[in-house]
């Protein structure tokens, strides 16, 4: 069938076919389909949506658009957890200690890409010597020994996504499910898991603002990885403020040591406790309540914090960074935002507070900036807390004093004061399995 | 306004500005938007539609993309028809010159292009020595002093419209209405006439196979056309056989002469007389009724086909051609087809029989394939006749014998033959001013 009739066929709402598909994937990916005629291919798919059949096919097509990854030297279950993105989201470099210290292999890639701070293996490298390149062999052995080793994407995984997203960001055909689900689901599935759990973030710094909406894309994820032979379940968990208080690579970093020290945050560690459950869930690891009370164990003995710096001593960093995070270097400009009024913060705009970061030098704006690892935000209140004119809502950290005014103007333009305190949401939002 | 904003904003249904339709246009054309959000903004208007207002806004962008007619040294009112397109419409070598021999001005560019026949210019070329390339001065004495001149579209009009067309025809956005009466209506608001009369086909060899979709398209290029200060209407016509009985150039150039003396084929000689009554009307010339005795007349009188003949005279050919249609070279080769079965034909396909003419050399494939003059088909009976079996049903001519052998196949494989009379369907089908 020609790229013409499978366009036209999607057009007038008919079920489009596996082969269909993954032709005209392929057909894409080889350069024989033009731009244009993938462009109007997902703008019909954005009217016309897809069935969870022809959305299982995408995917699968995306996945097998590159190279798909097996570590076979690696002995055991392995899990991963994959976020839909959200501004303070460092809950990888919590969770996967935890569920390694309790057993549950973590072979994680991760990727960088632009955005308000790094991406995990960024935030990673803020440990002076941390090695994110390790060799096949390295990372097989590694996992092996810790349980846990996290990489940057070497592969050419799912070479499809990025020519349909970099192609989707043009035509304003992002916004919708099949296309989102497919595009996460078929990088995600080209690693080689056992088990997936998806936290999907619902609310104003969301993709998805709407609870209906999130529900929709976690259940078509989910169907989709069931669809591929995973054990996949999906958590909806709050994004209408910042997750945490720390925005920024290092200073996530050492929240994160804290919160398995048993000192984080109250949002964020209850986040990580509850990704980490439905992990060793999934993983066959016993009930809720029963995984529930070995993660909490496993923070208060320590042991998943000893599991995070064995990880750092085997992937090159100095493990006493982790015991004692002031080794961490600071930025050399620091600056407090005082609040501008009496009140409660009534919301916030996540994505405002996201660019402070990035302003501050803690993100990419272009694939070739250097992010500055000490950059970035402690937040001091949030949304629901209390706070009064001049008294210090968060602190700014940057490299060059300069740098200071943007964010300071942005944080403040991005938060909302008002009289009453606002209604708390809950963190945890739905369970889709 | 950004390409993707413009996208972003049709694809929510919201109404685009005669501004931002007009940016993205003139952006296109000058090779700063590409094609794959043309590709996308066409499919978002395929399903969002537009409305009377945008759709004129991208007809005038259309228009406005090329060069643009202005006949200044033309005397007095000018009127020009349009047809939708269908298999063996020949009417403008038959309306042209009864309109212009009533005085009202017919200064016609006509395209080439690809088809079953070639256009109306490639139809006056199977007269020798016809010059279809005038210079303006030339094309304005002959207009002026005939009543009419028909020559090849030389000057860049409407460039929007063709990259539109040839992106719409591989990105499953033909079918958009606004899309074919903006495509349309651009080109034909960038010749330089005041009175435009539009020929609608519906029904099965037409683009619009139903009644109501042929008048929604009917009634947005006049309200296109109103807007742009011309005076337009639209006849809805039947296009469910093909019209007369010629198929190929030279063939329904004798068709046309023929017409004018009043030895036509009943159903195009009443379509040719509908049309060009309307030219007169909304030329100012009259009623209904006294235009169409003054078309009967000049058709009865012979003045309509002096006025042919000296236009095809003051155009290079040889007007004698006219008065004795015997002069055209006959094909040498010809065959008759006999009807299949004794009954009544009860439906053809008239994209078959197009195709069948096509295959006998009267028509384009590809741009640089040269047309036959004498290749074609006449038909001796069409839908609603009665044919025995044996006996001839059509007559194909054909420069090569063995092309007679594939366009007899596809005449008779287009052609039904039933035992019950089909009901009558009335040419003219509607009026829309």
């Amino acid at each position: 069938m020609r790229p013409y009739e499978i366009i036209k066929k999607k057009r007038d709402g008919h079920e489009l076919s596996d082969t269909e598909i993954r032709a005209f994937i392929a057909g894409y990916v080889a350069g024989e389909i033009p731009d244009y005629q993938a462009a109007a291919l997902c703008m019909a798919i954005y009217f016309r949506g897809m069935t969870p059949a022809e959305t299982a096919s995408l995917t699968m097509a995306i996945r097998d658009s590159g190279d798909t990854l097996h570590f076979e030297g690696i002995h055991g279950l392995r899990v991963d957890k994959h976020s839909t993105g959200g501004v303070g989201d460092k809950t990888s470099l919590a969770v996967a200690p935890i569920v390694a210290a309790l057993g549950v292999k973590v072979a994680k890639m991760s990727g960088r890409g632009l955005g308000h701070t790094g991406g995990t293996v960024d935030k990673l490298e803020a440990i002076t010597g941390f090695r994110t390149d390790l060799t096949t062999a390295e990372f097989e052995t590694i996992v092996n020994k810790v349980g846990i080793a996290i990489v940057g994407q070497s592969a050419d995984l799912a070479p499809a996504d990025k020519l349909l997203y970099a192609l989707r960001d043009v035509t304003a055909t992002v916004d919708s499910l099949p296309l989102i689900a497919s595009s996460i689901m078929g990088k995600k599935l080209a690693a080689d898991d056992d088990c997936i759990l998806l936290d999907v973030k619902t609310g104003s710094g969301a993709f998805m603002k709407s609870e209906a909406d999130s529900r929709a894309l976690a259940e078509a994820m989910v169907d989709i990885g069931r669809r591929a032979g995973k054990r996949v379940r999906a958590l909806i968990t709050d994004m209408d403020r910042p997750l945490g208080n720390a925005i920024g690579n290092s200073l996530e970093v050492i929240e994160a040591i804290e919160t398995l020290n048993g000192r984080g945050p109250a949002d964020f560690t209850e986040l990580c406790v509850a990704l980490a459950t439905h992990m060793l869930v999934i993983s066959d690891r016993g009930t809720v309540e029963e995984c529930e009370a070995n993660v909490r164990r496993v923070m208060a003995d320590g042991s998943a914090l000893d599991t995070f710096a064995a990880m750092v001593k085997a992937q090159g960093g100095d493990p006493e960074w982790i015991y004692h995070p002031e080794k961490f270097p600071r930025a050399p400009y620091s600056r407090e935002v005082p609040a501008p009024a009496d009140g409660y913060i009534v919301s916030v705009d996540c994505e405002g507070y996201g660019t402070a970061a990035l302003l501050l030098g803690a993100g990419r704006n272009r694939k070739e900036d250097v992010i500055d690892p000490a950059a970035g935000i402690l937040l001091h209140a949030k949304t629901g807390d209390a706070v009064k004119a001049g008294q210090p809502m968060a602190t700014l950290y940057a490299s060059r004093e300069e740098l200071l005014d943007g964010a300071e103007a942005k944080l403040l333009a991005s938060t909302v004061i008002g009289k009453d305190k606002p209604a708390a949401r809950p963190l945890i939002v739905g369970v889709v399995e």
